[in-house]
């Protein structure tokens, strides 16, 4: 095993987990956390995991970006409300063939780092994986755990194999795929219907999917994202759906991370998992009625939670 | 002035208010109730309203339609939750030269009365008026107060000028329209967004106008209601969407019907406000996705709200 430098940017359910799995295998891992700093520092980080539970300390903590060194990977695992930040953010912890992976949910928010730093590798992630903090400097794994992951450009395509690796050997799922952009959008079709419905209608995943008017809600919503998707250039079969659908099934009842979001009193990614959706098909001619009806309920009930109303 | 004999069938805000004005100008009116009979029987009915407060007293009030004698004109102002019962609720209040009128929210109510009742004159009804029981036997008419009726059949509209002229005579603002289906469209251009999202949002009608982001869902909603009212033959200019949104922004903060409803644990007029009409585009050809996705979204509530979960 080849071993390389990594910085995790946000260290929640997903960075500790990854970034802890990578280190626990001899990966050298910095942190860069907020509100957990002084505990990470003091205590290390503890993760509970279906997987196994794991400790780590001492750990390369950091609160700023600025104290980090150049590293060969790294993993954006912030919020996407965050991501005007990186432009300044990551720049410390670049070097010249350094390869940046947005583990992130939404769309052309790899489009949106290259224009605000030309030339820099970067490669889409989605993550299938349950996991949330629990506390400070403490996650919880509770189920899944595989990274797909996909070029941007030729020169992340280049970088990409080294870290698939990495990540293997550190007992991760790795799927490998050629596009990113029909990455982002496949991730899109389970995302938007279940993000926005367990917020709009204070619900979990299981009762969305087994109630019939809340399913025809879902699978609406999700032929309209294949729909748009397919206008864009990302053609996704009818029977993803399907597959989505009876995933969600088997799953156990669940709140994805816009629904912890928004009852945390956190902003929402509505931006990058609706509206950047939205402006995409809209440009190749396509209206997302349903999913920006959805994507204007979630902004009226975030303003007025925001707003402390 | 003619004196003649009315039924009101559902003694709530409108049909309190409607039919205690009448009486009050000296018709004949027999009132049906439920759960207030024996508070009205024992001290009648008290209407607090803006244009003047009343008392009737003694009102003739009854439990059932079968002690009802038969009328001229019978008011038909309950919820159309229970219009599967007016079949066999009706039969005992109707002569030969009866009218009936569906004061009532939702589409195609006439259709279906007519179906179970062949023969009978029907008209439509809208209220615009803003009027709620705030007790037994006590209703509290708030604002505004028109009615706007149209013949559903030829039988009909021989009989409506001397129900217009009682109206008028009792003080009541009166809009005589010859189109019972247009009526009942143009009233969905407002019914629909804003009865469905009151309770979808948990918001009044002028934080849904007011707030950008609600206004648009408003605004895209009643562009689907007047397009597919076009497709059912229903032409309304699309000028009356810009009054429709002007009117709301002068009203008080409002609570519509379906909201009173919904908070209060009852079944919400869903079928006849959102699946009917979605329903009749549907045959015509069109396919209101974002009502139906309103509709949906209200359907999932309802079972969970009487389901008790």
């Amino acid at each position: 095993m080849s071993k390389r430098r990594y910085a995790v940017i946000g260290t929640g359910g997903i960075g500790g987990y990854y970034g802890g799995r990578l280190a626990l295998c001899g990966q050298e891992v910095h942190f860069l956390l907020r509100s957990d700093y002084e505990t990470v520092k003091r205590e290390g980080l503890q993760v509970d995991s279906v997987n196994g539970d794991f400790h780590l300390f001492p750990v390369h903590a950091y609160a700023d970006t600025r104290d980090m060194p150049p590293c060969d990977v790294v993993l954006v695992c912030m919020k996407t409300t965050g991501n005007d930040r990186l432009g300044e953010m990551l720049p410390p912890l670049l070097h010249q063939g350094s390869l940046v992976v947005l583990i992130q949910n939404g769309l052309n928010m790899e489009q949106e780092l290259s224009a605000a730093l030309p030339g820099v590798a970067i490669a889409a992630a989605t993550a299938f994986i349950c996991t949330f903090k629990v506390g400070a400097g403490h996650i919880r794994h509770a189920a899944y755990g595989d990274l797909s992951l996909a070029p941007f450009q030729a020169e992340a395509a280049a970088l990409l194999p080294a870290l698939i690796e990495d990540l293997r050997q550190a007992g991760i799922g790795v799927h490998d795929e050629p596009d990113a952009h029909l990455l982002r959008w496949k991730k899109l079709v389970w995302n938007i219907p279940y993000n926005g419905l367990t917020v709009a209608l204070d619900a979990t995943t299981a009762e969305l999917t087994f109630q019939k008017d809340s399913r025809r809600l879902v699978v609406g919503l999700m032929q309209e994202v294949v729909a748009a998707a397919a206008c864009c250039g990302a053609e996704i079969p009818d029977s993803f759906i399907d597959r989505m659908i009876a995933l969600t099934e088997e799953m156990t009842p669940y709140a994805p991370s816009m629904k912890l979001d928004y009852d945390a009193g956190r902003p929402m990614e509505i931006r990058t998992m609706y509206l950047l959706p939205i402006e995409e098909a809209r440009r190749a001619g396509f209206e997302m009625k349903q999913v920006q009806m959805l994507a204007d309920l979630l902004l009226f009930m975030q303003e007025r939670r925001l707003s402390g109303k």
